[in-house]
C-alpha cells in the first residue's frame, strides 16, 4: 500500500482498521503532534523574547529552522511505519497518486488533525502567557496572492516527498527526511512573512482551532491541497513516469 | 546487549566491569562531556554577547543551533560502541525496555553525570568572567507545567532514538544521529524560553552542581525520564511490537 | 550520457528531443524553479522584515540559510534525473568536461533561466508590496575584484557538485546533495556582502530581467563561468584523472 | 597509508613526491582554501554587516554556521582523495597514531599554510575595505586558560574525525564529514567569544601572516595540537583498540 515499507510490517493485515493500519495512524499523530509542537511552539517562543514585536527578523528566522529540523525529525520517524506524510496535502497528493486508498487517507487526516489540535492545547496549557498564534497574511497580499504562493510552495514540498519515497530512483531512501525537512525551511524563509509559509493544513487548523478564529483557513488547504495534487501528477506523468519501469524488479509495488 | 553493535566489540566480555563495558563508559563520557560543553559553553557565550541580556532572541537561537550539532555529532562518535545515550533519561528508556541491564544503566548514568560535571568545571576555570548558567522556568509557568513540557520533549527525544537504532526499521542506521540532534534543536527552539529546553537530567545537574543550587531541579529529572519511559513502552508496544519480526533474521538480538 | 542516471532512464533515448530529453529539462525547469524561490524569496522576506534595511546581518544570515537549504533539496529532487545541475555554471562546467553535449547544455540553459524569471514573476506578483531584489556588488569592490570572488565561489561549488556526482569516489551518492547545499551557505556567509554571493548566473539573471536592470550582470556571468570550468578541468585532469580507472567496472560510464 | 582511499588510488605510487601525493596535496590546498575563505570570509562578512561592532552576537553566529557549513564540505570533497584533513591538528593526530608517515604529514601541513595564507590574500585583495581579521582571546581569559579551552574543542574535533574515517565501526563513511562539521560549529558556538574558537592551526596562521601579527599564535598551536594528538592515543588505545579487530578482515589496513 505504500511504497516504503518493508514487506514484514505491511503485508499482513489490509483493512483500515487492522492493527497494522492502527499502527500507521498513531506513528502519523506522533509524527504530527511533533511537528506542530515545534512549529506552533518556536513562534511562541520567538515572540516572547522578542517582547511581542513578532515583526522582526527573529519572527521568520527561528521558525524557519524549527521546521526545517522538526520536519525532517517527524517524517524520519513515522518514514517507513505510515509513509512519513505529517501533512493532510502529502496524504492527499498521496490518494491522487494512487498510492493509499482514500479510505486510509481519510484516518490519516484524522489522525493529523487531532494531533494539530492537541499539540496547540498542551502548548496553551503549559505556557499560560500567551496565545496560541495563527497563520497570518502579510497586508499587501490578496488572499489569492496567498493561496498561489502557497500552493507553489507545497508543490516543491510534496515533489520531494515524491522524490524521497520512490524505491525506482535508487536513492537510499534515509536520508530523504533530511531534504523535506530542508524544503520546509528555505520555504519558511522565502514566504513566511507573505504568506505565513504553513503548506501544512494541519497545522493552520490545530493554531485556528485553539485560537478560535478560522479567518484565512481557506488560504491554508485551497493552496497546499491543489498544490500538492499538482505535484503528484507531474511527477507522475512527466518526470518519472510509472510506465518507465514497467516489469522492473520494483515494478509489481506500484499503484498497489 | 546493545543493538548495533558489532559483534566484534560486544559480544567477547559480558560483565559490567569488563573491558568492552569500560569502553562503553569512556565513551559515553567523551561523548557527553562534549554535548554539556557545547550546550552550556553556548549560553554563557550567547550571554557574554548579549552583554548579559539573555532574553533576548538569540538566547534560544543560539543554544538551540549548538544542541541540534553538538547532539547530533557526540551520539555519533559514541553511536557503535556505548549507543550514544548521552543523555541519562536515553539510558533509563533503554532499561525500560530492556535493551540494557540496570547495572548497566548505573553505570552509563555515573559516567554521564560525571562528564556533565567536569565540562561545566572546564568551563567555570576557562571562561573566568561568568556564572556557568542553570537552566530556569518562565516566570509565568507552574513547576508540572514545565514537567510536562519537558516531558513531552523527551519523548519526542526518545522516541526518535529508538527508531533510529532499531535495526527492524531497515534505516541504515548512520544518518540516525542527524535526526536526534535535529529533534533536540527545534525541542530547544519551541520550549526554550518556557521550560528551558533541557531534556537532559545530567545536563541540568552538572550546570546545578558547579553554580551552586538544584532550584527546580526535580523538574529537569521526572519530566524527561516518565517522557522518556513512555516513548520506549508505545514505541515496542504500540507502534513497532517486538513480536512483529519474531523469527525474522533480527530476531535473536531482541530483548537481550 | 550523465554519470549518475539509471540505466532504465537514460539509455532508451537519445536525441535532446526525446522524452527523457524532455523529462529533463523539466525536471532543471522544477530545481532551478524551486532555488531561485527560496534565494530570491528569502531576500525579499529579509528585506520586509528589516522594514527596507538590507544592511544588516540578518540581510546575509537568512538568505545564506535559505541557499543552503534550498540549494540542497532542489539538486535532489533532480539528481538522478537530469543530474541536479540548477546552475548554468555547474552545466557549463559539466559540457566542458564532456559529460554532457554541447546541443543539451543549451536546453538545459535555457529551462534554466526560463525557470529563474518565473520564480521572480511568480514573487512579484503574488507579493505586490516590493520589487524584486538584485545582486549588488559592495561599494569598495571593483567590478573585477567581484568577478574574481564569485569565481572563486564558483570554483568551489562546481567542484563539490563534481565529486558529488563521481561514481569513482566510491561515495553513495545520495548525500552528495547535502554538501553542494552547504557550499552555497558558506559562500554567501562569506561574500554574501562583498560580491553578493550568487554562484549561479540563472538567478542573477532572473532577477534582473524582472527587476529591469541589467547592471553588473557581466560580473554574475564571467566569474562563475571561468570558475566553474577551472574547477571541472582541475578535477578530471590533476585531482582525480580518468585514467586512474581506467579498465575499472565504472569506466566505460566516463566521456560518454 | 590512508585508510579510507580506494585501492586504485593509493596503491600505486608510494613516495611523497608520487603523482598520488601529489594529488593528495593538491587536494588538501584546494579544501583547506576553501575553509579558510569560509571561516575568515564570513567573520569580515559579519563585521561588515555590523558596521565594525563585532562584539554582538552575529560576531559568533554567522562564522559558527560557516564553519559547520564549509567544514563538512571541505573535508568531503578531499575525503577519499588525501583523508580529508584540512587542518594541520588532525594531519599531526594521524602522524601520531601512525596512519601517515611523518614526511607526509610536513607535506600536508605545508599545503594547509600555503592554502591558508592563499585565501586570507584573497580575500585581502578583493575586499579592498577592510583588514583580516585575526582571532582573539576574550580579555577575562589566561593564555592558559585559552589554550585549555582551544585544546579541549581540538580533543572532540580530532576524535570525531577518527570516529568518521575507521572503517572498523561499520558506519558509512560518506556520512561522516557533516558530523565533523556540525562539531566545529558547535565549537564556535559555545568558545568563539573566550578563545576565537579557532581548533584549527593553519586557519589562525594564514590570517595572522596577512594581518601582521603572531600576537597568541603559540594558543593556537599548542592546544590544537596536543588536544588532538590526546583524541588520537584515546581513541586508538582506550575506546576503539586495534587488537580488537586483529585478524579481521579489514585488519591488514590499520598501522600502514
Amino acid at each position: 500500500m505504500r511504497r516504503m515499507i518493508p514487506t514484514s510490517f505491511s503485508s499482513k493485515f489490509q483493512g483500515v482498521l487492522s492493527m497494522n493500519a492502527l499502527r500507521c495512524y498513531v506513528s502519523e499523530f506522533i509524527s504530527t503532534f511533533f511537528f506542530v509542537l515545534a512549529a506552533v511552539g518556536s513562534v511562541m517562543s520567538s515572540r516572547k523574547l522578542m517582547a511581542g514585536d513578532v515583526s522582526g527578523p527573529f519572527g521568520v528566522l527561528i521558525p524557519a529552522i524549527a521546521n526545517a529540523l522538526a520536519l525532517s525529525s517527524s517524517v524520519y520517524i513515522s518514514w517507513n511505519v505510515s509513509g512519513g506524510h505529517v501533512n493532510p496535502a502529502v496524504t492527499f497528493a498521496m490518494a491522487v497518486a494512487g498510492r493509499i486508498s482514500v479510505p486510509t487517507a481519510m484516518f490519516y487526516w484524522t489522525s493529523q488533525m487531532i494531533a494539530s489540535v492537541m499539540a496547540c492545547l498542551v502548548l496553551k496549557v503549559t505556557v499560560m502567557e500567551q496565545h496560541v498564534p495563527i497563520y497570518k497574511i502579510a497586508g499587501e497580499m490578496t488572499g489569492f496572492g496567498a493561496s498561489v504562493l502557497e500552493g507553489v510552495l507545497a508543490f516543491v514540498l510534496v515533489y520531494t516527498v515524491f522524490t524521497a519515497s520512490d524505491p525506482r530512483r535508487g536513492l537510499p531512501l534515509a536520508v530523504g527526511p533530511i531534504f523535506i525537512g530542508f524544503v520546509a525551511g528555505a520555504n519558511v524563509l522565502a514566504a513566511g512573512p507573505f504568506s505565513g509559509g504553513s503548506m501544512n493544513p494541519a497545522c493552520a487548523f490545530g493554531s485556528a482551532m485553539v485560537y478560535g478564529s478560522f479567518k484565512n483557513q481557506a488560504v491554508y488547504w485551497v493552496g497546499p491541497l491543489l498544490g500538492g495534487a499538482t505535484a503528484a501528477l507531474v511527477y507522475d506523468n512527466v518526470v518519472v513516469p510509472v510506465e518507465d519501469d514497467r516489469g522492473s524488479s520494483t515494478g509489481d509495488a506500484i499503484g498497489v
